[in-house]
Order: structure tokens, then sequence, then C-alpha cells
């Protein structure tokens, strides 16, 4: 699948995309990743992008034209999605890194200074996303945060050594707590089960570690899953644990 | 303000931490972000940092001790927050952004691989904190966005001219629509009040516009920020207004 980034900031990205899984899934041919600079499709001989807001008020709003011969030059069909990242959009989540993997083409547009021309939101854009309630200098890290996401759902990126399965929420439920050598390290030891070889107490144990965890930190994720009925038996020892433990 | 972070990945912060308004506050001192490379704290001969997990499944686990030694090597005090960036933390939101931005140090741990020996979270970390409800390949992204969103409302990182005030979130709401220059452009006309001239009202229209897109898109925002009176009859005109359109 390939992104197309528009950006006032290219130079942002080359860090991220030159690392890791992104790196190997480019040189694999299973992603295609392209930064376009918005200021190149700037008309006046100053390469402006950028102007005063109508009506005042702080900072400079991103100009309508450049943007729109940059999407221009791009020759998209209507069912490319092009998404503009703003703390204004749908928040970003797991389900949706999973359905935009399966897209061919994805256009992502990045705002910076005080906003962007309102026309080109009405126009251009098909989605706005964001990816948490935080305000920062510009779309470029949601837009890496979005290739990240959605290249490890691309079937291929993630080797069997790095399988996403037992990722967190891939199964809406947090991880279990994971321990490396050395098995003492300062006084610290490894749980004595997961040294046993028993495979099925081992299992029993991450999941009921996993559930305990999720129910303590997010118990608005247990809501949304569906749990077996050894699942329900060990969220209600899980219960009666925490009742002891006052 | 002092960032320290912990990652296999040093390279990937580069290009990020030298652009813009992250690159201008380090700059002028404001901000200072280093990055430690936990291979370098690695006590065997091939720098190992990771290792199969106990008890089985895909994937490697971050090895405890050179995480341990590249702490200890920072010397800092109990009260310097250690960060985990990981999906099972905390949500990170605007609230969080101040208050971390009133800290003199913040050490920023990067995960990486299936996850961190559970010793480092139990021993090390003071923080858990997530960006979202989704899974990306380590914590260095996260790390930049709290970098970023933190860094913004350190005093003086922000110009006159990129005042936060205005921002989306400060006051709690979304923002109002922007518009610049051309005033036509393919067919599309600013708004005519904000040609007006008209500062009373157009401080009017955009806090209608700001208070408008936040009922329909996030609802739930309003229900935590502080109304004024000229709000709330802002409020019922638009509720009117939106019924007579069905």
């Amino acid at each position: 699948m390939k992104f197309e980034i528009l950006t006032l900031f290219p130079e942002m990205f080359e860090g991220v995309l030159g690392s890791s899984i992104l790196n190997k899934a480019q040189e694999r041919e299973l992603i295609e990743v392209e930064t376009i600079n918005i200021r190149a499709y700037a008309t006046d001989k100053h390469k402006q992008a950028d102007d005063y807001p109508y009506g005042g008020g702080a900072g400079m709003v991103m100009k309508p034209e450049p943007i729109f011969r940059a999407v221009d030059s791009l020759e998209i069909d209507e069912d490319v999605p092009v998404i503009f990242l703003t703390p204004q959009g749908k928040t970003f989540n797991q389900k949706m890194a999973k359905d935009f993997a399966k897209k061919e083409r994805l256009v992502l547009l990045c705002g910076h200074y005080e906003g962007i021309d309102q026309r080109v939101r009405g126009e251009l854009v098909s989605h706005e996303i964001s990816i948490g309630d935080f305000v920062l200098t510009g779309g470029e890290l949601p837009a890496m945060i979005l290739v990240d996401a959605i290249s490890r759902m691309v079937p291929g990126v993630l080797g069997s050594d790095e399988s996403y399965i037992e990722d967190s929420f891939y199964h809406g439920i947090l991880d279990y707590p994971q321990y490396t050598r050395p098995q003492e390290f300062r006084g610290l030891e490894v749980p004595d089960i997961l040294l046993s070889g028993d495979h099925g107490k081992i299992a029993r144990w991450r999941r009921k570690e996993a559930l305990k965890k999720t129910l303590l930190r997010r118990s608005d994720l247990l809501e949304e899953v569906e749990l077996s009925s050894e699942d329900k038996k060990l969220l209600a020892e899980i219960r009666e644990e925490l009742k002891k433990e006052g």
C-alpha cells in the first residue's frame, strides 16, 4: 500500500521512516511512503504557504491553493481517503488501523501553524482524525503514528517473530507481564510459574494477569470484548482476590 | 527543562527534534533533549538488549540490566518522573502536558519488540503513559509526541505569533474555522462576516462555530468545560438552528 504525505516539513519524517519495521517494509516493497512538500506547489515567487487569518487573531493559516494543487497532482480517485490530522477529528484507534490497512492508497495531510483554510477541509478532506486530546505543533507526528500503526496491519509487514496476535488491543485487552533473563536481578526474581515448563498453567496465569491489569486500569475495555466462560471464571477469581487484599 | 530519552533507536529522533518549534526551543536553551542509547549499557560483548521471554511466546523482551544501568547513569532524584510509554498506560492529554511542563527533568523510556521486563516497570518506572488505543512498533513516536506537547507549554517556547491560547483544547473546546487569502478560490468564498471588520461580531461568530463543532463532534468536552452565560445562549441558538435544519 502507498502512503502519500502532504507536509511543509518532509525532513521530519526521515529518521522515523528509515528505522526498524517501517524501513524493512519499504525495502520489501510491502509499503511505499512518499512525502510531498506543499511549499513546492505555492504559486507566488516567495513560495508562501501561509497567510494571515481573515477576521484577525494570532498565528498564520495555511493557504488553500498550494494544498489544492498538491492534491490535484496526486490524481487520486474518489475512493482514496484524504486524511487531515487534527485534534478536532475522530479519535484514532486499532480498529481504524485495521480498516485503513485494507486500502491501496492513503493521503495524509499535515497542518501546521494555527490552522488550515476551511475550504481545504470542506472540499478535499474525506476523514478528520485525531490521535488524542492534546495539542501538537503540526500533523507530522500524528501522520507518522498512522503510518506505523496501519503498516503493522498490512499482511507480511510483521514477521512471525513480531506477531501482532499477542499485541495489546489485538484481543481487546491489555498485555500480560513479560520477563526475560536473568532469572534473578538485584534481588528481583522471575515468577516461578514461568520457569515451570507447564504450558497450560503458564497460559492460564498470563490470561489472568492480562485480565487483572485490564480490570484495574481499563475496565471500559472489558465491556467491549467477548469473554469466554474461562475468562469469566478468571475474572471472578480476580475480584475475590482483590476483595481479600482490601 | 530537560528531557532524557532512553531508546534503542536514537536516530529516529533526529528529524523531529531538528525541526520547527522544537529546534528553536533547543537553540534558545528553553528545552534540552538528550537521547541515550540503551544498547550502550548492555554488559555482554554482543551488546544484547533483548532476549527470549520466560514461559515462551513470540517476540523478544527488553532485558532489565541495560535499562537499570542506563537509568543509574542519569543520577536522578526520586521526584524526577520516569515515564514508560505503553498502550497499557494512562491516556495522555493536554492537562498532563501542562502538569509535566512544570518539571525540571523528565525521563522517557521507550519500549520496543514484544515488551520490556516487568522488573523495569515495577522498580524504575513512576508513570505509564499511553497516547491512545493503538499499537505501535515502539515507544519512540509516543515519546516525541510528549516532548512536543509538553515543550509547547514551557513558558517562552511559543512566540506571541504561535500563542497556545487559541489552540484546540486550551479552552476545553474545539477550534473555530479559519480562512486566509484568497477571498474567493475555485468558487468558494470566505464568510462575509470575517471581512466585516466588526470585531465583536467576528468574536461571537467564532465562538458560536467553535461551540457548534464541539457539540456535533465532541459533546463530552462540553460537560467538562465552564460555560459563560453568553456560551449557554449561543448553544441554545445552535440547538434551535439544528432542529430547524432537521
